[in-house]
């Protein structure tokens, strides 16, 4: 590759595209004749209003996000959006959350502190390695939302129909498949995700919500920072945001678009994912974990027959130029990150070396 | 300036030194033969954890902060501490607040959601124009802490002297001040500063806090977040951190060591300073509007003898390649913010440029 960048197969923060970090190279010490790096502009001034406008407008186009939908650029990752999300939306007390892994644990675990949380479906029983059964979940009348998290990126599955809420709010954590895929943005009440994986730099999360779900009768010891509305009534800059991710996102917002968008991004990361389905289902030393309905197109996990085996591959990759192959200290095996910007070249040349490697190992 | 770049007056996100900047860019497609990005780096790797740990390591050696201290890197700028700092310090929910203006208000504000609010002190009767004098202060014995903005970005103040707190906690916002001159540390509990006005990019706060003042016993609806111990606990890393910014920040710390540090820093600000203000003491048309005992080395909010001239003086210093120069929305007038990066031949171009000005208006 060029620069000698290398195959970061990482699950986040993670690849970025290059055409866009030559970009913001380019412009690191006089973004567009301000005189100024965009680290140093201020916040309240018009040449980073246009910035985060435009990243705005292009996510919107980018999605088809309706207009009574709100875009926001929060700080904080999946822990403070497991907060705000039951802080801001329980009115009842009463959530459901599907249980698929690591993350929509994580998410049930931060929502029994503000009201009962009710598991209407989980994956537990088979190591997560599958997507329940959403069809007719037992959902009670007074739910405020039905939590999922669409894409578990340790566990490596994905929903390929979300569940039916019985007309209840959505609510999805797309972090590690955003922007992976069309997305009917009307099926929800709710998306948040963390862009350190498929869009941008840590330390900014994309929330995208229904107008009639920001309130402002929140629980008066709710924080400022953590109600939706703060930020929302004021064009995600009541405070100083995370301006660098937010002005990085759009233009990595903008490359998609100039890229065939998120039907292109689809197809291109089936193809990617299919190189790697492919040959571990046709692989006798390698295997997926995941049920094939429910595999995702961007996290795979896989395994050798031992974990003795698995560390020696992990070790074998990085001395090929392969980074961040190791499984999730969770979970342990392999997990390939594929996310959009991983080049199609990657995939090929990973599972070049593990084919040989096979062969040699066998 | 090179790379055609301008004076910028902003008072955050400000100036950063452009040999920072100039590092930054080199090797933004490829970190030290990393083959990444830093902003693709997994923050579990070996080669992000080791831009961290020197992170804390060099701003410990430029403070000389004590061990019995832990440094933090948080998401979230003021908004979030202003709601941290009282959730996590108020055991028996009393806290004294010093009221210097526009932050110390809004700190104020956010503690009396979650405990008694004793304003102990307050500069409000001369428009914020002064510090307070705290030499004795009626501080009642159960308070949990004393709380001061040690910098008011806005007003253009600056404790010079700490106040006595009689043997209880001090905390302090140095948002707008942190790293402009030495500071001992362990007259402090906690120093709390939002990066993006004298070190780095927007997007993270500093922490700095005494071990024994890190609790286990935390309401239960405190968010996960918003306690410090899960940040202490995990090196600032329970959650993916802004890895970017802390990147940032320790190039800056080190940038600091290799010139001087922070004694070297204050001679600097103060000469800058100096500068300013004397052009406003001998000037007849402009005028600085703090007490000169208490006026800030950071931000030196100064007027004309009217807001019709002050409007055109914005407009002539933008027109003139200084940006930046309008004051607070809330305060109106100007303001010029001259942080540790900004040279000292900007104050000086400035200065010369109002006294041209001057000489042509008065």
């Amino acid at each position: 590759m060029k620069y000698n960048r290398i195959y970061n197969f990482s699950a986040g923060p993670a690849m970025m595209p290059e055409p866009v970090l030559e970009e913001i190279q380019a412009e690191l010490l006089n973004y567009q004749n301000s005189g100024m790096c965009v680290m140093e502009m201020s916040h309240r001034s018009k040449v980073y209003q246009q910035i985060i406008d435009d990243a705005e407008a292009d996510l919107r186009k980018l999605m088809g996000i309706p207009d009574n939908y709100k875009v926001l650029f929060i700080q904080g990752g999946g822990t403070l959006q497991f907060a705000m999300v039951p802080m801001n939306l329980m009115k009842n007390g009463v959530a459901c959350y599907v249980d698929t892994g690591t993350w929509s644990n994580k998410a049930i675990k931060e929502a029994q502190k503000y009201g009962e949380v009710k598991v209407v479906a989980s994956s537990k029983d088979k190591n997560y390695t599958y997507i329940p059964d959403c069809s007719d979940l037992d959902i009670p009348e007074n739910c405020d939302y039905v939590y999922i998290c669409e894409n578990e990126t340790i566990n490596g599955t994905t929903f390929n129909k979300l569940p039916n809420t019985k007309g209840h709010i959505l609510v999805s954590d797309q972090s590690s498949m955003f922007l992976s895929r069309p997305c009917d943005v009307s099926q929800y009440g709710l998306i948040w995700a963390g862009v350190q994986k498929n869009v941008g730099p840590a330390g900014c999360s994309v929330v995208i919500i229904r107008e009639d779900l920001i309130r402002d009768d929140l629980d008066a010891k709710v924080p400022t920072y953590l109600s939706y509305k703060t930020h929302a009534d004021n064009g995600s800059m009541y405070n100083t945001p995370n301006t660098w991710a937010i002005y990085c996102c759009g233009k990595v917002f903008k490359y998609l678009l100039n890229n065939g968008g998120l039907s292109a991004m689809e197809q291109y990361n089936k193809d990617k994912a299919a190189i790697f389905y492919d040959f571990l289902d046709s692989s006798s030393y390698f295997r997926g974990t995941v049920a094939k309905e429910d595999r995702s197109l961007m996290n795979i996990p896989f395994v050798t027959d031992s974990e003795e085996h698995d560390t020696e591959v992990v070790k074998a990759t990085k001395e090929a130029g392969f980074d961040n192959l190791k499984g999730h200290r969770s979970t342990g095996g392999l997990r390939a990150s594929i996310y959009n910007a991983m080049p199609k070249e990657g995939v090929e040349a990973l599972v070049a070396f593990l084919k040989k490697y096979e062969e040699e190992h066998k």
